[in-house]
């Protein structure tokens, strides 16, 4: 018998809708009632060692089965793929995903289908670092300068970062990333919290909330801002009074503003001493975000969580617009992208803050700045990611926060996989959740995965 | 018995496809086969009069299930809206679609869930233009200036533009305008035509439809660029030769290019005497386009058939990145957002060349040029619609060219309406099309509509 080469066989999709909006858990000004859901893939093999690569995009609902038909239409670039050579280099399959040259007109690489390109990379990326046995920011820390140069498509930002800029960077960052890698794997990687600032929140229940995040070791917090002044001036001044003035607080408006509308605002909350100001407007705004910043002052300006590939970091960066770079692991294509995005942060001395939260979403970014730490920027100063206490339940490899530091997960992969009872259960619509919902029948688990 | 409100009682969607990779017609460096589709919706009401309102997506191809399906996720919020309500005030209808705060996750306002808010907008419009029994370029310039201003979403570009500004252009904008209405209908609109250019075409027949082009009275034409310099440089100079000094030639990339690559490139052509270069690199890259165009003059920096919402053009304008503003109708959403761009453009005075052919999107953009030099900009000077000669036969209401003119259309509606044969032929993958296609049958009519 002769070998065969082991190959992806199957490329399978779910719908997966937790009914979040319920207990107005993320709740923000633009989003009042997000079902925090998954368009989820997993990529099967026929290897002999069983390994699937799980993905997925993060939405809050309505659309989910949208970003599921675009998963879908990436497919026959997938199936039959030799997985030694897919592993090996999952620069050729991003590439070769974003430049269909018939599914690019519905972006280019924005939206919806670079979403979905986003999912299918990352399930590529777990499948490689489970099969390297390695979780992946230690696949990523480990790989060759050059290598990882080879990852990054560099179309669109060369004139920002050069292929040699790259890797002058990331052999920089190579020095000294055992020790960093020790570190790590002793303290964690800094993390802040978002628990204590939605919106919909009591003041007794965001002032309890702040409470514990100060007591469980978080150095910043977050507050949701930018429905109302009178009440996000209530509620920052209950806030601070809560920290204290050497607990940073970051504030949240989800683009909810326009450019002199963020300018008026953050200044009405300036007295409050906010860290950084989080999408004061809408994330396309290069150039907004660049004024906002020169008013706003020494209030820091962050984004990126909406912010739809490389192309436009390279630019907030260009133009000076941001003092904080938020990468989401599952907004743009995927791991590659994101080391480019990485590397771009780099370049401009930008600190990475990543957005987390809604499902899985901390799950998979831990590995990214954990790869920054210790084989790129080489530093946690000021770098803290995001965490919020949502559904980690529902996850085989969930993040563990100690002392406010996420520790560095173990396991082999991207931390992507899914409990099999929680796609199950909350698969929409026939799931048994949903079913018993229609039904009007009581629930067997809590969206958060507790039983009911 | 009481009158009943007439209201939306269907939103029918259709996934339409014609073969045209199959002809390389559409062929640039970027989209080497395209089949050109549409995502096709119609509103169906229980009006009387029997109106519906079709609008649609273009695509070229795969993916233009995933279209369907973000269609289709808007449903919930037209389906029983009365008429009278939702002709009167499209607006409130294009405010609820971006503003789904669910669905909102998607882009915001980029990508497959924008370009399916601007199908269902411009179906209502459509249908609007219909009721009042008048072609929409005339329903647009009979508009008092106030409700025009009323339609128009100013989150995010109000730092670029207010409402009063948008007013004040629109109460100039309407001086004269009966005496250009008349020059409208006696003349036409001013097109150019991309027919001869597509780069899958010989050098033979790039000759004879350039010189055609110049016979039937078009004053530019446009060639595909980028793929290849040399043979760039072949068809420019014989292109050049065949149209003589005195017809504008345009040369566009289809984002093919980095920015030094588009400089240098752009550079190589000028001795052909380029009119503008077209969409030398990412959309997304409005700093980009600025430093091409500080290099490439005096030939002109065109962009606009991928720019994905009113606040990507707004930062083009700030930054002067761009000589010629090219709309799309069916990329953004909808005539609304159409509106505030054609205000934009106005504000900051640069000319507008919208970007057509594809399936229908001559039929569409034609009003909303006629309506800006009726109504608003007040001139063609320099201003061309984009023509390509595909397709058109599949529209109830085709665009109609005379002596390289746009002639003012005079039905009722956008020029929307597919004919219903050609719907039930192309539709993917049950029309009789590919049907007859998969089994290796003759097909009854070309994918022009001709008879085969």
């Amino acid at each position: 018998m002769t070998p065969t080469t082991p190959r992806v066989t199957a490329v399978d999709t779910y719908d997966i809708r937790f009914p979040t909006s319920r207990e107005l858990d993320g709740s923000d000004a633009m989003n009042p009632d997000p079902d925090y859901s998954a368009a989820y893939v997993v990529l099967r093999t026929d290897a002999a060692d069983g390994h699937e690569g799980h993905g997925f995009t993060f939405t809050i609902g309505r659309g989910n089965d949208v970003q599921v038909a675009a998963i879908r239409a990436l497919r026959h670039h997938v199936i039959g793929r030799p997985l030694d050579e897919l592993c090996a280099d999952p620069g050729t399959l991003n590439r070769d995903l974003i430049g269909d040259s018939q599914l690019r007109w519905l972006g280019p690489e924005k939206g919806v289908m670079h979403m979905a390109v986003g999912a299918v990379v990352n399930a590529v990326w777990d499948l490689a670092a489970k099969r390297a046995a390695k979780p992946l920011w230690r696949l990523l820390a480990d790989a060759e300068p050059e290598w990882l140069v080879s990852q990054v498509d560099f179309r669109y930002i060369a004139d920002a970062l050069t292929p040699q800029e790259a890797l002058d960077l990331l052999r920089a960052g190579r020095e000294g990333s055992a020790a960093r890698t020790d570190t790590l794997l002793e303290r964690g990687y800094p993390g802040y919290t978002t628990s204590p600032g939605w919106l919909g929140y009591s003041d007794e229940k965001l002032t309890r909330l702040a409470r514990q995040a100060v007591a469980d070791g978080f150095t910043q917090i977050k507050l949701k801002v930018g429905a109302d002044l009178d009440d996000d001036i209530r509620r920052c001044r209950t806030a601070r009074a809560v920290i204290g003035p050497g607990i940073r607080m970051a504030v949240d408006a989800n683009q909810r503003w326009n450019v002199d509308e963020a300018v008026e605002w953050t200044r009405a909350l300036a007295e409050f001493d906010p860290y950084w100001v989080e999408e004061p407007t809408s994330p396309d705004d290069v150039l907004g975000h660049a004024a906002i910043r020169r008013a706003v002052g020494p209030v820091k300006v962050a984004t990126g969580e909406h912010v739809q590939n490389r192309i436009v970091f390279k630019q907030l960066l260009q133009a000076g617009a941001i003092d904080v770079l938020q990468i989401d692991a599952a907004r743009v294509g995927g791991v590659n992208e994101n080391l480019a995005i990485l590397l771009l942060a780099a370049k401009f001395g930008v600190p990475v803050c990543p957005h987390a939260g809604g499902v899985g979403l901390c799950e998979l970014v831990q590995h990214l700045s954990m790869f920054d730490y210790v084989a790129l920027s080489g530093t946690t100063k000021d770098r803290v990611i995001e965490y919020v206490d949502h559904l980690h339940d529902h996850f085989l490899d969930p993040v563990v926060m100690r002392r406010g530091h996420y520790a560095a997960p173990t396991a082999p992969g991207f931390s992507a996989t899914m409990r099999p009872a929680s796609i199950a259960e909350f698969t929409y619509p026939d799931g048994e959740f949903w079913v018993k919902d229609r039904a009007g029948q009581p629930a067997t688990h809590q969206p958060n995965g507790a039983a009911a």
